[in-house]
């Protein structure tokens, strides 16, 4: 097989082209005999190939110098204690918005550091919807508002950014990140582990204003002390230097594409065009309440789920892979992130009309 | 430039064997259409890839099933802290060994969570020896028994595995992890960051007595929790599955190489070479115990430190790369992992030597 469109939610499908540089620069990084991931990560050639890509992502996301960038490891898993260890400080108590399976375990974890309150939850609905702001149940005293943009299993995503004047503002945009513009000066912290819009997994990188560094509670972990990291410039010890890396390459593809602002249109098409088709085709289903539907994450239903196996399989055949939704949830998911292209979604849709008309 | 030679300390020269598989899967995975960094954690390819580094790496090694293999993120430096948090339990002491700056970092940072006491240390000799276990005061109630069996900054290696009959000894062996045989069932965990004799940086392996599981504090972040990494098989979350792809791939080099027997002698003539060159130099010299130097990390000094710059430079360029000393102690070191070939050692002794001649 030549290229596949591969839909899996993370690790996740990445531009052809960074693939191809990689590739190319594996034995001899241009001309030092090198691999990037032999290069020493002190070394100019490596301190360079960093900085530039933290340039690339400020640039790209739009990130003033109010805030540290670091490259962390451990995934946005690490980091759901990591936030509550580093920003609760003497508050004791955050708050948490529950819009699926991303924040409960967020919440889990940050409930063994301190008192979580729920201000929000769309668990009544079966997390199809984002309940309207006013009805949230804040706490003017919270250390942080914690929230989770895009459920990359629910394929559920806040199409507002919360207020909250007040108290700093945490999300984890792991399934996100880069998707659309967003502004950031409207957050405290901002984290996403890398194997969806970024890169490979073992990478995380943390956006945090700085303003909310020294913070971290006595028992923290020095590799996960924010303050330490970002005095380091994320490098107290060696970190993923080859994820770093190809990080950076994706950076840069992705303002060879015109950033944000037109990756976020191709993003909106895509998106439109397969919840449009599963509308309008009684063969499958998407439950999302229209306004909050995922960008990133397609979950949909068959009409009859007897028939999931055999359309795995045909999908397998014409290269569209790992369509198979989470085991958690079963069904169908097609996220279609940054890096799959347009003619992956017509592709898919293809695909789906044929089938429907076959065995629906 | 072609391929160097390069002696860097970490991250390391890899095999270019390995370099060269992993360039020629980059963009498609054995007919899947996919990178392994593309491919899902959970997928039958990836977990047969992950599956079989363990089996490979319990080969090599020598790792019974008493043991738990784990492929963690974040280091060694996170192992300072995941190991106290995790063996610690209810003893809240624990033994550690002083032989250099890397015993130094894991005692400090242990000494967060618990009481250390520090059973031996070499510092007064400006750690060119390893005390004799006859003068250390090790405690019969310790948690555990931790040891730097190589300092990769000073060169220092054990050429004996303490005797700790009741008390669990715990070794981070990030630069001599595969360099040569080691009983592992002397050992309650051996940790090593991958970026020396496994793989790229952004993964460290922990094979851990299963007794040994189940006893984290209670504020242990979940993500290094050593039970609920095994339990999941160091799938709780993504972990950087490309680092555990490039692991297995030098797994299966060294394996063809003979595995860590026929390693090990090479490894004993490159490092015999290169020392018994520098104690015949008058120009060169090395201060370590000769009993105790080490296999991987060759630390040496010129009769000239104005000289060091015009060393480097010359070795540069002849593609004899990152041979100047940690940033701590200076001098030079060279790094002769397993993947650093014979004519690597030749070709810098080489250059030592018209070094000398023309120089000293």
């Amino acid at each position: 097989m030549t290229r596949a469109y591969n839909f899996c939610a993370g690790p996740a499908t990445l531009p052809e082209s960074v693939l191809r540089q990689a590739r190319d620069e594996m034995l001899d990084w241009r001309g030092t005999g090198m691999s990037v991931m032999e290069m020493s990560h002190r070394s100019d050639e490596f301190v360079e190939i960093a900085e530039t890509a933290e340039k690339d992502l400020r640039e790209l996301a739009g990130v003033s110098d109010d805030y540290a960038v670091l490259f962390m490891q451990g995934g946005a898993s690490s980091q759901f204690s990591t936030i509550p260890l580093n920003l609760l400080g003497d508050k004791g108590s955050a708050d948490y918005v529950n819009t699926g399976i991303w924040s409960k375990k967020a919440i889990a974890e940050a409930s063994r550091y301190g008192k979580v309150n729920v201000a929000a939850s769309s668990e009544d609905s079966g997390f199809t919807t984002i309940p309207d702001q006013a009805s949230w149940q804040t706490n003017a005293d919270a250390a942080y508002l914690h929230y989770t943009p895009n459920e990359t299993i629910g394929g559920l995503e806040f199409d507002f950014i919360p207020e909250s004047p007040s108290v700093p503002l945490v999300a984890d945009m792991s399934s996100t990140m880069l998707s659309r513009p967003v502004d950031v000066s409207k957050f405290g912290l901002i984290y996403a582990g890398a194997q969806k819009n970024i890169g490979p997994s073992g990478l995380v990188v943390v956006i945090i204003r700085k303003d909310l560094l020294g913070k971290a509670r006595k028992e923290t972990p020095t590799m996960m002390n924010y303050q330490v990291i970002a005095d380091n410039g994320s490098m107290y010890n060696t970190p993923a230097t080859y994820s770093w890396y190809l990080a950076g390459l994706t950076f840069q593809w992705l303002k060879g594409q015109g950033g944000v602002t037109a990756m976020g249109e191709v993003n909106l098409r895509k998106a439109r065009k397969l919840y449009g088709f599963i509308d309008t085709n009684d063969f499958y289903a998407n439950p999302i309440d229209p306004r909050f539907r995922s960008w990133m994450n397609v979950p949909f239903t068959l009409a009859d789920d007897a028939l999931n196996g055999e359309f795995l399989k045909g999908a397998n055949a014409r290269g569209l892979l790992n369509l198979a939704g989470h085991r958690s949830v079963g069904g169908m998911r097609a996220s279609i992130y940054n890096a799959m292209p347009e003619a992956g979604v017509d592709a898919l849709i293809e695909y789906m009309t044929e089938f429907a008309k076959e065995r629906g």
